[in-house]
């Protein structure tokens, strides 16, 4: 029997938003490799796997990756059933694609499970449509995280005319709104501040682009948290959608 | 007893992908307004619902959004539980946002949930991740459909640096390989077409910005079907994440 590893995403947070397909990967695992993101009440589904936490704890230090890759590696090799499990979606700021790589270079077979990312959620959770006819053609996600190598070209986010989602941005607030603000992004974007996406205990946070960094801290926003960056985080959505639509004729849905 | 209309994410496709609160709302619906996009196999989770296809069939033009509303409203009215099943995610290119004011303008709750969208699958079962560190550290959502009165900054989004998924973009391939050589990107930019993504017949081209158009032509690519354009889109990206990469020492799950 080939060695095996699902790396499967748990959702945003609340449990119920998990997949049918991650439901089945939990069942049948023998052992659970768990991030901290993620909610513990999906491992409801396991039936007596071995449960291990390899993200951060307590504000000590992750434990390292290439540990990781080795416990599943391991794992696998024992004939185990081992799943990866990872908030939102494994390829979605997830190292999903790195380590579906690396598993497979070790002879490994490796079977991806998408989840609905936090960025998603949250919106949804706070009734904004990241896209909406008239508004919003698309969304761009992102991570404010700098100790990735790649460049983000923040004057061309702040003009492409998408929904921009930013991912643990927290920290970066001035960072991101100084970045925008000289893309061009008008002063007066809206913005909405999400702690918690999905959960109980999901907060919510409405200002703009100038102000943002003043209503977090007023709000004491804490990560992780998703900020949502454009017309659709407006409060009243009703006029943006009434005046800038063509007529209701054709379901575009899809 | 309040109104209540579900609108609710279907999925890309495979029934597995559906959300364990997906399929709750099925489990209690009386009425289900399908789309034709959604995989009628997710429909086996109903008990007994009466399900009105709503989407566009064999050609003819779709059921007019106005109806679709007013279809809504009237079970919700009657006590009915109202589920408004789409493809994918509802707020991603779904209309979810102006099913939802539009419900709760006419005093229907609401309650959305997030579904996989297609965008995403599509991606992670041709082994492409949509984000990748050293290599992509976003993602955009866009649709091709220029129905829509918003508009999109193709300049800008060639140069934002982040990975392009475009939706309903079959139509439209020598338009946007034009857009986006304008705006400045690489014509060599790595491209994956995935047709039905996460179905057992899903099939994937792979080319490139210029060929793109010709390559399509020679698959027959057909609708639905989705883009992936930017360096993650590869066919081998082991060299690119590990030519790109920190030293993995810390883990940034997320």
């Amino acid at each position: 029997m080939s060695a095996k590893v699902w790396l499967v995403g748990a959702g945003p947070g609340d449990p119920e938003l998990l997949t049918l397909k991650a439901v089945r990967a939990l069942r049948e695992a023998d052992v659970v490799l768990i991030d901290d993101l993620v909610n513990d009440a999906v491992l409801e589904h396991c039936t007596g796997a071995r449960i291990i936490p390899v993200g951060k704890r307590g504000g000590c230090r992750s434990t390292p990756q290439a540990f990781i890759h080795r416990l599943m590696l391991r794992y696998a090799r024992q004939g185990k059933c081992v799943v990866r499990l990872k908030g939102g979606d494994p390829c979605i700021f997830g190292r999903g694609g790195e380590e579906a790589q690396w598993l497979r270079e070790h002879g490994v077979d490796v079977e991806l499970v998408n989840g609905i990312t936090a960025g998603l959620a949250g919106a949804t959770q706070c009734d904004i449509s990241l896209t909406l006819r008239g508004v919003a053609r698309g969304v761009t996600l992102v991570t404010a995280h700098t100790q990735d190598g790649s460049s983000l070209n923040w004057q061309a986010l702040a003009q492409g005319g998408t929904t921009l989602v930013i991912y643990m941005g927290v920290a970066k607030l001035s960072e991101i709104r100084e970045q925008l603000l000289a893309g061009g992004m008008a002063a007066d974007t809206p913005v909405a501040m999400i702690e918690n996406a999905s959960l109980p205990h999901q907060r919510e946070c409405r200002s703009d682009l100038t102000a943002m960094e003043q209503a977090a801290s007023d709000f004491q926003l804490k990560s992780p948290a998703i900020l949502v960056i454009g017309a659709v985080a407006a409060r009243a959505t009703t006029t943006l959608w009434e005046q800038g639509l063509p007529a209701m004729t054709a379901d575009q849905s899809a």
